[in-house]
């Protein structure tokens, strides 16, 4: 059996957390009058009161005790815990929520998805909306430590290739993790703020410029508009907000090392390279498909096609207009993208540019062994071997990867839900992008409409994405809680 | 560089023999007095006379000749020249089809897919009726002897598993072909004339009855009728279809076995067991969904079901009605299913189950792995534990599949295709299955409106499918060509 109490001596420790973020939309909510400020900070209350009970009556970890076991337990159960927290301003605020919407858009905003429950943004009390950009801000930071410090140390779907030698023992997992959490939060806190400065400056109002740049920087896409950043229609803020999803996109640890002088190594990955040739050939293909065949001016075809596109891949979320009517082409393509992600690492969700080239990489080799099957071929990844461990781990997670989407999009078909919709949903769930496809979940639409179980499934999915599937999947083995 | 003589001398040998094949449709035309008889005697004697200059200007391989890079060579090489001589009937007889429309009729029928661009079956001529059926059939045995003697050889996909001790090595692939394909062959026959019968007593015309008979067994899929086998209206027939496809799903290499008196192996082979179990798990589902949403009786839902689904896993590709519209989830179950396939060494295609079931098995093992990573653990394979190169080369295999399917579906999309076109239209051909979904290739539509440029896409689609990937993928490899 696993030992509980060190592991929720953390969950309370986050919980704990959590209730001080609460204080911020209450302060703002009180600020402006709106008696929202009460739920909040009655969620908060309540928050602190069960974060610090688990953490007064469980032994704090010490810096050698957390077994392998715990570390999945751990991970698994913060985001949950977070999650479930996370939902009582929604389901107590003036917004009156269904249990089941309440807890979809808590996921949805902690696991930086962006899919929302919520119709009428435009006139939503401001503590509710900084609420939203809060978790997802929250989310972002959390995914970036944990791609950092916990996943490569657990092994997770060829995780273990990023693994430094300081992180190599669970043991060493919870003091490092909280030193590098450090340097990356002054980091992703600075990036925030040029990017709110800058939204302000093309024109933005203070509050709404803070929100989208905290869901800018955690590719998030929750928007405090019905419009997304469609609403604003500036070119400016466009570009603005293209120029922070990437930033999100790429591998935080380059920013760390940018900090210290070196500016260098983030353009030898080749993780970075072929995200960006990858963004290049998307991009470009779809704005020739847009001018040529949508009447847009140049112009607005690349504008257009480079939000977008780049909000999908990178799995932000955010829509400057409905490009699910631009036809099989663009649509076929966003599909693709919906899987591939941005880098390890980063904000960003889907299987991840570095999982593609393991898989190119190790595919590649078998074709040459064909030809000369006693041969020594090595599949390399950034220029160096890539353990046979890691290619299996790396292709291990892409089977269960349209495994677990293929279940998911079969099962939300049985609940009712139509082809497009089952299907994009899947896609859009697991790999924490946002918006579907087709009219009902599509950009221009909403997942308020979808049933009940509908949406309990699809926060499943988000969460099982954003923990690279392995870390909830590992808990439902039987030896898992054997001794 | 490859020596082409030998390759040649055997190509010139099976265009020799499909010349032998037209002249069956020719007399059949003969006897009803249909022009197109000189049209298949005028291809036969063009096909013949290539054939038989190609055989004498070459030297025939002797047994231990056929260097791996030629039997690649050969096996891609042969199918691409049959489809091309198989098309030549379809461009000169009164029907009077395009190159595209031929040579995607001829690709779709050698590869038992099922794709038809002719409208208008029921008035057809006999000749071109049997023409099509016969290419199935010469192309469901041409796939088993593959399957069983060629790709095991080759290490194609993890076919290797599939390797027994007197074909490992080229040099005797050849006379070991040979001699399989007699066994095999006359099973085939049987079981194709027991099905005749079956299919005449139950009312079918005699040509009818043998046409899809033949097609059955090789899970084609062409059908003599533009309603398919739906245009029949029998219960009886329905259910004798549905055997034959089963048959033709299941490894053919048990029936050799059962001849000589031993029943049991086929039953304790797991890929048949997962075969049955996927088909009693979603013919269940479909039969449930269709009476509880569709307002079937309960026995016409299970009809329906199993006909239309187990048509779609076996990429027979035959349909009853039109399952397109059944809704959300049977399309969804439909998709998945397309890319299932059924077992190895039959004439089924897609990924096929055995390769699912490693992908599952060796996923299991990551998962155990994660919580020991000092243990060892195996996965195992009908008993047998799977060597590594196995696994790894099923992963390359899947992940090269499912990366064609998305490259097909984009570049069809480009085309212009709308996105269900797209999308089905890619998985339909890259698993020979047959109809697509949606109003255009669906079950109730006709591949015949697609535009000449997805026609040929589509085709080369189907080979890269039939030859599972990697024998056409390693020739596009540089170092296929070098020294």
């Amino acid at each position: 059996m696993v030992a509980f109490g060190p592991v929720l001596h953390i969950v309370g420790l986050l919980m704990s957390i959590m209730a001080v973020a609460m204080l911020l939309p209450a302060g703002v909510d009180l600020a402006v009058g709106n008696p929202d400020w009460e739920v909040f900070t009655g969620a908060s209350a309540l928050s602190l009161f069960i974060g610090v009970s688990l953490m007064l009556t469980t032994n704090s970890p010490s810096v050698s005790t957390l077994s392998l076991r715990q570390a999945f337990l751990l991970t698994t159960l913060s985001w949950f815990t977070i999650a479930t927290v996370a939902a009582l301003p929604f389901a107590f605020s003036q917004l009156d929520m269904t249990v089941a919407d309440a807890f979809f858009e808590s996921m949805s905003g902690v696991t930086t998805t962006g899919s929302t429950v919520i119709v009428g943004l435009d006139h939503a009390p401001p503590g509710i909306l900084l609420w939203r950009a809060l978790l997802q801000w929250l989310g972002g930071i959390g995914i970036i430590v944990m791609a950092l410090a916990v996943l490569p140390m657990l092994s997770v779907g060829g995780m273990q290739l990023f693994q430094t030698e300081a992180f190599d023992t669970p043991d060493k997992v919870v003091p490092r993790a909280a030193q590098l959490a450090g340097g990356i939060s002054g980091i992703y806190l600075a990036l925030t703020a040029t990017w709110a400065a800058g939204l302000w400056a093309a024109g933005l109002p203070g509050f709404d410029a803070i929100a989208h740049a905290m869901t800018t920087i955690a590719t998030g896409g929750y928007s405090t508009k019905d419009g997304s950043v469609g609403h604003f229609e500036s070119v400016v803020v466009d570009w603005i907000v293209v120029c922070g999803m990437i930033v999100g996109s790429l591998p935080f640890v380059y920013y760390l090392r940018m900090m210290r002088g070196s500016f260098r190594p983030i353009f030898r990955d080749s993780q970075v390279k072929w995200f960006f040739a990858i963004v290049t050939l998307v991009v470009g293909s779809t704005t020739l498909w847009n001018w040529h065949e949508l009447d847009y001016a140049l112009h607005d075809a690349f504008r257009y096609a480079a939000f977008n596109i780049i909000s999908v891949m990178t799995g932000t979320g955010y829509a400057t207009t409905d490009y699910g009517i631009w036809g099989g082409f663009p649509v076929t393509l966003v599909i693709c993208l919906m899987f591939v992600g941005g880098c390890a690492g980063s904000t960003t969700c889907g299987i991840k540019i570095f999982r593609i080239q393991v898989l190119y990489a190790t595919a590649q080799v078998q074709i040459e062994r064909l030809l000369r099957p006693h041969g020594v071929f090595i599949p390399y990844y950034n220029r160096k071997p890539i353990p046979e461990s890691v290619s299996e781990s790396v292709m291990g997670f892409f089977f269960l990867y349209m495994l677990c989407f293929g279940i998911l999009a079969a099962l939300l078909a049985a609940i009712g839900l139509d082809f497009i919709t089952a299907v994009s949903g899947a896609a859009t769930a697991i790999s924490n992008v946002g918006p579907g496809l087709g009219p009902i979940i599509g950009p221009a639409g909403n997942f308020d409409s979808l049933p009940d179980s509908a949406k309990w499934l699809l926060s499943f999915g988000m969460l099982l994405g954003r923990l690279e599937l392995f870390t909830v999947l590992v808990m439902l083995s039987p030896s898992f809680w054997r001794r």
